[in-house]
């Protein structure tokens, strides 16, 4: 034997080899309980998996000046797919690219705002919407949905209105502790022996005499895949009964939205939230060019799963070879709502897919209705759902198959009717 | 005499003089006029008094992470009690410990909660509650007490009404000037020649058109001892009159309260907040176990003081072996409010002993009935408190014989009716 | 010619020619986009153009401790006239200072506030007041003025009730990018050659369904010169209408400001906005003494202006040897107006001299009048003004000479009747 040819089968040996991460290698980010914060860190395939054919990488800092000032952001490059982690926005996904595509939309904000800067009774409840900016953006963990009264109790017991403002304070939550952790790929699968990534965080929503919820996040990838999938837990940290809502509210513009885009879900039932919503229902799925003047239109959705309780849904573009696909677990979050809002790309062209415990109307509608789930002391709440960039026709058409599917042959009734009651 | 007697001999004229600081020592940590902020800093006897039988430490440094991100914190050890100063919140007490006594209690707030991450408006004035977690909180300086609506004027001179949110500002202003003071002893008393440590902090809670008041506090004790000393004064920096108000909510949880811990004080009279607080009136100062679903009970108190205007009130365990002593003048504080709120450990199991200018109702009504004091353009009010660890039956029994003497014979009356118009 | 001859004129030759800095010289201090923030950093005559005559410099820093931890401050020296821009405070200008003339005042608050301490909803809706100490204040850019109620169109299209708060956002909003700019300069005109240095900055008020309005602001001045030049363009961001506010809000107290000063001004019409105001409308351009208890007056202006749109006014001393002149164009900043707010100097003694696009009532009210100005999709609103330090008889008789030939012999009307349906 040659020895370039021993060489070349060592070397293939050694990449295989060393592809296989042997421990699983964790390393905290933030811990509050310990005082500990990095402001920069990175590790990745050259460090872990030195040799192996594909570069993956994780890296943290912090972003500076203006509205950006301290926040703390987490990026993953899995070698295929990349995104953006934001710990100190409760963290939410900034935004993903896969290939040609990118996850995300392009917002009025442009900044990566700070909760510093975010009061969120402003505008009538709607000061949420001045950082809202990215891909997939967590709404809860005590309400979610319209500003508006609802009910709670206060110290002294006493039942006491207060002014609920919109999809709650998650999102403008630090993370209290954030965990890195690679481990190595299981044998079996189509991606063996691939580490997977795992950014943990956990975001409490606390007060005395009120809201005591804890998310604990989880968002994984296998290197060299497409996909993301976000494992979540919410827990009551009080002994005594709590309600909670959580919405995920995952957001795409360009390049996959667009005149002709179009939304493929095993929908059952699809009830417009207003009259505005009403007008389009025709095409309550399908998209149009960017308009100035456009308002928003909202759907709410009942949607078919399969005996594990599994769904998906997908966005495809107009010419149907790109899109994305989001499935999820409708035993976490057995709603789902769809919101177009294909206004001029200055003011925020952009279409959410919305998976939730709940509909995004004001908590005190969604109580009436029987859409707000309550946890007993210490009890918790999972919630699975997650994203693959789908970068040809064949996938895109693979993917409305499996829609087809799970909708198998049943008609999508078409209320008339908007939502009564909702608050505006 | 032999060499090692001799050796001995010095060895003990050394710790005694050492011990005897001869200067003052003087460090200034925080002075906005002259950008100063220091994140990190210590010293103690291993540089100020080497040799001295009593180890003592300060120590500055800067929390970081979570909502926690920027708390400055000094921690201070004496020797033989610890605790903890938080200059971003208003010199506040965070929590002390003394032998196997913690002075403090657990809150489902778990984090040293910085200002940036509390909007006092929320949830109906009751904001304050997203950060409460300290052992001692100072309440006010231009309001205490239960959220609510008051009048104050505007720019333009007009009467205007205000929501004014629970507790005030005070806990969420940062220091404007930080200052450690060691003192040499003096040479009288229990304690002669033992250092003094004294944490000064400024805190400014001013406005154009408005509030213009200055905390001046003083954070002290002697090293080796079980007393620390709070000597605070407000100034009215304007030229004109202004109202203040100021209660000291100091807070215990386990290993003090528990079921059959007792709280004693020379009451004259004890006065219920509310039914739900005159349900409880037979054992208004006895306590339960931790019990889900409890509703706080509030007792506004009038105490006997000596002379020259001091009292005492005491906290102490099931078993009369450990507690803790509160003496303050009632010059300052002429009024005291109780507050017992024995709820699930999870939700905060507490109790709090808090001498005020006033009770804890809202401003409104506490000027009606004459609570309100007012200081004239440059005048100031000055407040003392001192907290007293109590390590054995004996320590908790004369402090309980202090209180009986201050009380003198007279009976407590007990008010079967609560409170008439006091705000929810 | 001897030796030492020959050395002196070449060194004033080499003076000469490197006052005249040859290349613009470009420094960026901050930008978001790019992740940039410099803490500190610092350029001058020196560098730039050593062996000048005039020594100039720039420095920027951050300030700590208290409430100003994390704020960015410029500070600008040109040889003469030295000036602070806080770009962490929408780029204002918190002071200035010309040879013994202090520009600014001594307000209540003596701390820059840093945007995290600040509640704008505070105290119904005069929070912006908890900051408030500057020279030159920006209010805007969506709304200035009293705060109260008025509708905004919310997500969904609907009109919804909103609590404008006074004064607006923009002196809470940080920069999102932030340049230094050195200049040659021109070889015409009394400064030809004299470097002029430019700070620019830029600060978005943005948020999904809302205002979409970014300010491009330039703060200039010729090295050596008496004068600054704001020069500010509001630009809309959007597809879409919008309305927009600004007022600058140039603050004077002593030395300037002081019992017997005067304010002067080529009115055509001046008009008390409330009856208190119409009290002083005899000496409503005179100043009297610190006057506890005085509660504000607040005249709205007419003024002529040139050909070109341009006009100015000036406060001069008692002794009438001290001044500063403003002058700017009414193209940009049609409406003037007066505050006299000559209190006793602890609660800040101030007069305010406010070019703006309005009236500082509440926008609902300056809509129903036809002052609310706005910009179609993409438009843009540019503002000039200029201030001058005056600091002898001579320069203030000049530009009182200067305001009465733009008066041009035409009276001033004194309309005596306050304003109706001004919001308190």
């Amino acid at each position: 034997m040659p020895v370039s040819i021993l060489l070349l089968t060592l070397t293939a040996s050694t990449t295989l080899e060393s592809e296989m991460l042997e421990d699983t290698f964790r390393q905290i980010l933030t811990d509050v309980d310990r005082n500990i914060h990095l402001d920069s860190w990175s590790i990745g395939s050259d460090e872990l998996t030195p040799g192996s054919d594909t570069r993956w990488r994780i890296e943290k800092d912090v972003l500076h000046g203006g509205l950006q000032e301290g926040v703390d952001r987490i990026r993953v490059n899995n070698g295929v797919l990349t995104f953006t982690i934001i710990p100190t926005r409760g963290m939410n996904l900034w935004d993903a690219r896969c290939g040609d595509v990118r996850l995300g939309w392009d917002s009025p904000v442009k900044e990566v705002v700070h909760p510093q800067y975010v009061n969120l009774s402003e505008r009538g409840g709607l000061g949420w919407l001045t950082g809202f900016g990215e891909w997939i953006n967590r709404c809860g963990l005590a309400s979610n949905g319209a500003p508006g009264v609802d009910h709670v109790p206060s110290n002294t017991g006493a039942s006491v209105p207060v002014d609920l403002t919109l999809h709650g304070k998650a999102t403008y939550l630090p993370a209290r502790k954030v965990e890195v952790i690679v481990e190595p790929g299981s044998e079996a699968g189509s991606s063996k022996g691939k580490p997977v990534i795992r950014i943990r965080g956990i975001v409490d929503e606390t007060m005395m005499f009120g809201t005591q919820l804890r998310l604990v996040s989880e968002v994984s990838t296998i290197v060299g895949s497409r996909t993301l999938t976000v494992n979540d837990e919410i827990q009551n940290l009080a002994a005594t009964e709590q309600e909670f809502q959580l919405l995920y509210h995952t957001n795409f513009g360009t390049p996959i939205l667009g005149d002709g885009a179009t939304f493929i879900a095993p929908a059952l039932r699809v009830t417009p939230r207003d009259e505005r919503a009403a007008e389009g229902l025709e095409r309550w799925n399908h998209y149009g060019p960017p308009t100035a003047g456009y308002t928003e239109q909202v759907y709410f959705l009942e949607l078919a799963a399969n005996s594990a309780g599994d769904t998906e849904v997908l966005l495809k573009n107009a010419s149907g070879d790109r899109g994305v696909a989001l499935d999820f677990s409708t035993r976490g979050l057995p709603y789902m709502t769809l919101w177009k809002n294909t206004a001029a790309l200055e003011n925020g062209y952009v279409t959410g897919l919305e998976p939730a415990t709940n509909y995004p109307n004001n908590r005190n509608f969604e109580r009436k209705n029987g859409r707000v789930p309550v946890l007993k002391g210490g009890e918790s709440h999972k919630m699975r759902l997650s994203m693959t960039a789908l970068l040809s026709e064949q996938e895109v058409d693979q993917a409305a198959g499996r829609v087809q599917k799970l909708l198998g042959g049943r008609e999508t009734k078409i209320d008339p009717q908007p939502v009564a009651g909702v608050s505006p």
